[in-house]
């Protein structure tokens, strides 16, 4: 897994600061999370091909992370593209962007594909053999999902000295990667787990963007291998966050040691302070692992 | 009068290249002419104060003249604006602004009026003591404007020697820089004209993209002394300016030719071609005096 920040500050974009998009590549797909305006050319900037792109998920419909959204599929239909788009978003994204399309008369010349979210439960909204994608309801002054991004369970892996004495046939060893128990030559059930290892570990992303401090979305994102949460806030504006439905970079850690996760990424930092080390540092103070999105930084994991 | 060109690319925004936008300082207003993604990034970097701007104009509804218009209105929200915003374009304008702002329940503290626009004909749309504007209808896919900018006719100057030879009294000068005829002391009745010089001369300033080539337009921007034409294609791309009713560099200064133009700005170029510098070799052959339009480029005049 690789994410990439193309932006990751709050409110408005300036001229060193993007504001919220990222994409994440798992298993082969480039998924687009947020898009807020000038995500085209920080796309161009990361050299990250446009085809690549299938599915955007947009979190909520303030500005800051949607309002690149129509520039994107526009330049993708002046560039030919022929590849299904898939947008998975709050209710109403797709009259935005139809809108648009229709007083230019533009229509896109490639399938696209609305999902619209209404539900204020987690619900799985992508899937294939390998990927799941489940919303994660948060708290905003908004209607505002965020996303978990979770492989599956892969194969498990023979224990090729144990299943040689258990006397299985050949024949049965794809079954045995896939979990199941099987019969040997004597007729015998083996349990899958006395001749197999486990696969390795499916890893998972939480993009929790934005949101007030939440406890609900624990469940959700227990034991993720990252979690990005949003940290609008140091906690000298604690009220801020309050007012506005934003975390703090305390609260953001606060999740993130009770889901238990392996690593924290900060990010939608508030532009009105100097520099971004204060949100690590209080950060820190509850959580040791914590990470400082930066735009144009990418993480693997 | 200064033009400041924020972007004057065609289609899509790119790392390098900005679409339309530009600002246009006449007699201490600061107009905004079309609004392509990113154009509040391009204001922060001509360091242009956003509270000075309180007209924008819009050609037309395609994404590289608008899509930066809902996060610049945004942006003046969110650094608590109060100042009056109007903004001129086409119908439709207002719809696509306000489903925005509902749908994020993102309301503007500052009044917002809209201007929209949908005669065929040119019409003065904004008038004050020393400016006026009028569309400059276009011929492209959809509908659109191009804007005629025009400073007002000043007071004439006092031939203060004739006016003396004259006998008029002290009190008829105010009248006599308005352009009035007075009586002198002995009751002739004085021409203007012979005491008096004209004031100096308006200037103006027409924008015109995107379009193909029209000549009904010549009298409406007869002798404007800065004429901004788009030239998306060189001649040999001419059967693409036809199809998607774009200019040739040449068919913008044919253009420029017959209106008498002091001044032609080339922009609006596509971003197929190796530099622009084609644009001004081939616009030379036809008229005299031509400028290109570059991003970050300012004009005085």
């Amino acid at each position: 897994m690789k994410l990439s920040i193309l932006g990751c500050y709050s409110a408005t974009p300036r001229t060193l600061n993007n504001t919220t998009s990222q994409v994440l590549e798992i298993n082969n797909h480039m998924f687009l999370i947020d898009c807020g305006e000038g995500t085209q050319v920080q796309l161009r900037k990361h050299k990250i091909k446009f085809n690549r792109i299938k599915h955007i998920f947009i979190s909520h419909l303030h500005g800051d992370h949607f309002f690149g959204l129509v520039g994107l599929i526009s330049t993708f239909r002046l560039l030919t593209r022929e590849t299904d788009l898939h947008i998975y978003g709050p209710k109403g994204i797709k009259e935005i962007v139809t809108l648009q399309m229709k007083l230019a008369d533009s229509w896109t010349n490639y399938n696209l594909i609305f999902h619209e979210l209404t539900s204020t439960k987690s619900e799985l909204i992508f899937e294939d053999e390998k990927v799941e994608v489940h919303t994660i309801p948060l708290n905003h002054r908004v209607y505002t999902n965020g996303f978990l991004f979770k492989e599956k369970e892969g194969l498990r892996k023979l224990d090729i000295n144990a299943v040689e004495k258990a006397k299985i046939n050949v024949a049965y060893y794809r079954k045995l990667t896939q979990g199941f128990d099987v019969e040997n030559e004597e007729g015998e059930l083996i349990k899958n787990e006395t001749v197999t290892f486990p696969g390795a570990k499916p890893k998972s992303y939480a993009f929790c963007s934005d949101t007030m401090y939440k406890e609900d979305i624990i469940p959700i994102i227990q034991d993720a291998d990252v979690l990005y949460h949003e940290s609008t806030f140091l906690e000298q504006h604690a009220h801020l966050a309050v007012r506005t439905k934003h975390s703090t970079a305390k609260e953001a850690a606060r999740i993130a040691k009770k889901a238990q996760v392996r690593t924290l990424i900060l990010g939608h930092y508030s532009t009105r302070y100097d520099g971004i080390e204060g949100f690590k540092k209080e950060a820190l103070s509850v959580f040791e692992n914590v990470e400082l999105a930066e735009d144009g930084k990418t993480f693997d994991f």
